[in-house]
């Protein structure tokens, strides 16, 4: 089927998306039946007058930013590719709820679906077997061919999805999954808790992570343990658990009762010195036992029991030594035994969250043609 | 296309061929189009009657053990592939240099080639360069599809051939790999110069590690460096190098000079320790600047410059840190910056290294159907 054309397109064009656009250009030298169709963003959009020909891979950006056309709803999206003459991928570098909930009418319309937005994998399970079902397999009933990728809704460009995934697939028995999953978590904890040296005060390793760009605009969002949840959610259904939301299970937050419901995260960055001495307490009690601190997720598959939240390390634990803003994720499975299947690096920023995208993409094309 | 019949043909049915066609079995429930029409092995051989019905893969086993015909050679195995009516697979489970010479005759006819054998990517970079060129390529000249995939023969299951291959063709640029790439050296080190506590002779640890099956029957083929040499140039050449051979950069041999034409292992066992003190000397030096001593490879990409051999590693560098016999690759890249893209594991051992081989050959059914 070689030169079988494939459709592309992409919705968000910031961070991730202005990378996975570039990576998209760079990939079309060595794929040339690619072409990109639609560009949508927050503000507006890009459509290509001639979807034979596409758009420009080049001047995307400066095409998008002169384009007069208001963005697309992903229904507008859907019936624009529906209507092509052949495979389609839908490229969602969102972190949009209401595109997500479009994925089993792509997958189903067979439109592929690459994505680093956990929101459709670790929402709730409804949406999760609505997907797993429209997605194409093998078997009586799948004519058209929807595929769906999101290796980067887990550690971004880290092979962790593929990894689990093939260890299922092959039949190993994945017995626990335990690291961590923030990048903004590991690079305060790293701070604030060191392996050697002294760390500072809460407030002020979060005020920095934040400065540094670490942090959502809202630290909140970080700090209340709900992306990491949504992570290990999406880690234990591929194990086959069924989790039904992130509400199913423990979840510790390091946001203050107190600091819950002030108005804006300039008010809880100015009110969070107060509630240091409970952080440091905590700091303390792991030095006295040579341990350090760190903000971790588990899953242990047996007794399908999920668990994020502080827990102490060693100093000599892989997960005590991380450095930067730097993930760690260790598979325990039947076949490696003692020693875990470990998998560390960076889990955020957008080339490298792009690049898990990219990779995706080359996969479905790979089977698409 | 779904239901198209996928005949897969297994040479090897040893340590990891054994664990490979159990593996097939169980992926067979998932993937019914999948059909095992010979298994072959150094002394007999084993053909479906019917190649639309296939051999059992429950009963495989006892039914190759009761077979009295005699072994297939490659010319043999490829046309009755040849002949088929459909997609083929060769899972070639061996380490047969024969095998491997006949990849590019696979892939010519469309029979795509999925194997832990080393011999094809590591031998000289003309058959590399046969295997690259054979390969299927969306692009004009390839109108059967036979692909290639190798991940066991780097780190068995470990995702390194995968991860390698999305940073290099998402457009990352890689400068530096690093590692422990044999679980023999590994093992061999981890115990002769632990980070804590103190380590055995080396003759010692050698007859250790033979007795715990953690080396090659004559424990010179583990000590010559050569197969972590093999390791290196397949990864250098998927970073894009042309490196012609092992032979074409430094290997340190940890087989003393005077041991290297005595004529069998068992020899080399009596008379290794009297060279136990040349590794104690170079134990202490390390321990004198507070490191510890690894058999590790590296390939600087830019440089192109490729290295195998002894080196010191301070205490708490991952390096140091492993056990067991697991492996280590670090991925340096442009994208990742300062720290690197970590896999660690198990880098030895029949099931894991089946495991890589049954990930990639789902990956190619996939491709296939």
């Amino acid at each position: 089927m070689t030169g079988d054309l494939i459709y592309v397109a992409v919705i968000g064009a910031g961070g991730v998306g202005s990378h996975s656009l570039n990576q998209l250009n760079l990939l079309s030298k060595s794929y040339p039946n690619i072409i990109l169709v639609l560009i949508s963003r927050a503000t507006k959009s890009l459509r290509a007058l001639d979807p034979q020909k596409g758009l420009s891979l080049e001047s995307w950006e400066k095409d998008l930013d002169a384009s007069t056309s208001p963005a697309l709803s992903i229904e507008q999206t859907i019936q624009i590719l529906t209507l092509l003459p052949g495979s389609c991928v839908l490229v969602d570098n969102t972190s949009n709820q209401d595109v997500a909930n479009a994925y089993p009418e792509c997958l189903r319309r067979g439109i592929s679906v690459v994505t680093p937005n956990k929101k459709a994998f670790s929402g709730h399970i409804s949406l999760w077997k609505q997907i797993q079902e429209a997605a194409y397999k093998a078997q009586p009933g799948h004519d058209t061919k929807g595929l769906v990728y999101h290796e980067s809704s887990v550690g971004a460009g880290l092979p962790i999805i593929s990894t689990l995934k093939d260890l299922v697939d092959t039949g190993d028995k994945v017995l626990k999954i335990e690291g961590v999953f923030s990048g903004t978590m590991s690079f305060l904890f790293n701070n604030f808790a060191p392996v050697d040296g002294e760390g500072g005060k809460w407030s002020a390793e979060v005020k920095k992570a934040k400065e540094a760009g670490f942090t959502e605009p809202d630290p909140r969002d970080d700090l209340n343990g709900v992306d990491v949840a949504r992570k290990l959610v999406i880690l234990a259904r591929i194990c086959g658990l069924d989790i039904e939301s992130t509400d199913s299970f423990p979840v510790q937050s390091l946001i203050p009762t107190e600091l819950e419901r002030v108005k804006s995260g300039e008010e809880f960055m100015e009110k969070l010195p107060q509630f240091d001495s409970s952080m440091e307490e905590l700091r303390n009690e792991a030095v006295k036992e040579g341990k350090v601190v760190r903000f971790v997720g588990s899953i242990d598959v047996g007794k399908k029991a999920l668990k994020v939240g502080l827990e102490k390390f060693g100093r000599s634990h892989p997960i005590a030594g991380l450095k930067g803003s730097d993930n760690i994720v260790s598979f325990y499975t039947e076949r490696y035994g003692s020693n875990p299947l470990v998998v560390q690096g960076a889990g955020a920023g957008g080339a490298v969250t792009a690049m898990g995208v990219t990779a995706d993409l080359i996969k479905v094309i790979q089977r698409l043609s």
